[in-house]
């Protein structure tokens, strides 16, 4: 361990960490280094690398080979899957789930309850390589990214919006509604949405399913699963 | 080691395991739990992790930092590259090779002879964040799935087609056929698809060359290889 | 250690070396085994893994979980980031920076300070599964592929060409020209891209401003940003 440098980790309680963790990487940028704070009842796998100069909230659980970089405030009940890095500076909040294989660029707000899917990237430079302007998008509360979709810098994705898979967002995107292509484009209103199954109402109030009371009540189909004729 | 739970692992003969290799990883999923079994001849490297509860062939082969997660069926002659992750509850046929930074999502179903090119996202929420209807494609044997490209939920990609880089599958695919774009579309049959250098038919009856005698004869081109004029 | 045959690795001096670094992997390919060798001042980080028969110049950088595999030359002042892959046979120039979850296909050419921005996918078979004629792209010195794009086997990306974000690169691209989409089509030239915020002119005879005189003398504008009216 002679060549890493890690500074102070102050862990909550109850915490679950897989060997091969690393907790508290000291950055090569030339910042002032804080402690790494992680709240209680954190679980992190294997090749999961956290930075020093980091505030994360309770219940935080990682996938394997995940990296979280300095800079960055986390808040209660996320979870970050493998493969997936985010980089410095950002602002996440609670209730957020990033998927596998996804990169949050450096500078990136999301809010509460953001799902991010696999394979989404976010960028922060509408000229690479120039950082002067650079800052990453906003994705709003409830917002959800599709998979392999990009959001680019300093775009704002609204509340409870949702962008249809391998999207690439070129600007902003308005409450409650889904976007679709590159660039993406409106299709609809979220609540016009329905379950090819016809078993839930996807969206109500743009809100999802797991945040409805449909999700105690409604039954899984039972797997496996045969669709419905021309669907 | 102290907090990582591993179950028993059954491993064929002539195995070659890295260091940083770990096998049995138990799930924060309320399941039962069984053993990890691994057939003859498996060569796992670094940075893989295979959960508990898994069933693999022979020779099997993975890449650095390769994610298994549990309740997942794989048969012989599989290979599977780094970074790349298959979510649990899916089932994989035999000599199907999966590449770099693929994530492959829950209750999906790989027939034989598949190939999922680098990148490749495979989708199973027809609405997220809903899991009530959640379940992976069928891509069916032979079948490749090209660079960067989305396969969603609940398609059916046909017998040894092939979706072209970038592309995004919302429907299903024929048998023997070449999809490309977003939403992917026909573009004509896979055998009317020519060789750029004019030295292989790429596709018979929707067999590639790698299947047919042509591979132990055809001499590959010399490195480095200059286009025809206009290709 | 017992099953990992690792070879000789000759480092240069002041390196900076992670736990969980493997230096001379040894690939299962049936090529001649030469020695790892990298330049001074390497700074290479957890979970990278770089394959024997692999020459590397001074002051290379590496993030997380990256792989490089055997048989590649890579130049000086370089940088890789996390959980990314340069497959084999691949000549890389001085100055490329190649960010986060990226692939790099065997029998690809990198020329000088090219850029490839995360979750970029390098292909290299023009039919697969066959790779009699497989050979990577060619990205002349100074070109840069934007986040999550795609380019294609045997294209040619000209000199100082910005490939837009969410793009599939299917043919030749000319020097110092913008192009976007699927398949990439020509936008414009670079020079004549403007700065959202007006406050560098980001491309003069395509070069990008980190490479020109504004670098050290326009000052970054404070975050949070605020977009002005309209764009």
């Amino acid at each position: 361990m002679e060549t890493l440098s890690l500074v102070d980790v102050i862990l909550g309680e109850g915490h679950t960490i897989d060997p091969n963790v690393v907790l508290g990487y000291k950055t090569g940028r030339k910042i002032e280094i804080t402690p790494l704070t992680i709240g209680p009842h954190a679980k992190l796998r294997s090749g999961t690398v956290i930075y020093a100069s980091v505030e994360i909230g309770a219940h935080f659980e990682t996938g394997h080979n995940v990296t979280i970089r300095e800079e960055n405030r986390i808040g209660n009940d996320c979870a970050i899957w493998n493969n997936s890095t985010i980089d410095y500076g950002c602002v996440v909040g609670d209730r957020v789930k990033i998927h596998n294989n996804v990169y949050v660029a450096q500078y990136t707000t999301i809010e509460d309850d953001v799902f991010l899917a696999p394979g989404v990237m976010i960028a922060n430079d509408p000229h690479p390589l120039c950082t002067k302007c650079m800052q990453g998008p906003t994705i709003m509360s409830g917002a959800k990214i599709g998979i392999n979709s990009v959001v680019l810098a300093h775009v704002v994705v609204g509340r409870n919006s949702l962008v249809g898979a391998g999207s690439v967002v070129t600007k902003d995107v308005p409450e409650g509604v889904l976007v679709v292509g590159s660039p993406a484009k409106v299709v609809c209103k979220l609540d016009e949405l329905t379950c090819p199954f016809g078993i839930v109402q996807p969206y109500v109030n743009g809100i999802d399913v797991k945040r409805r009371p449909e999700w105690d009540t409604v039954a899984p189909l039972v797997r496996p699963i045969t669709r419905p004729k021309g669907k």
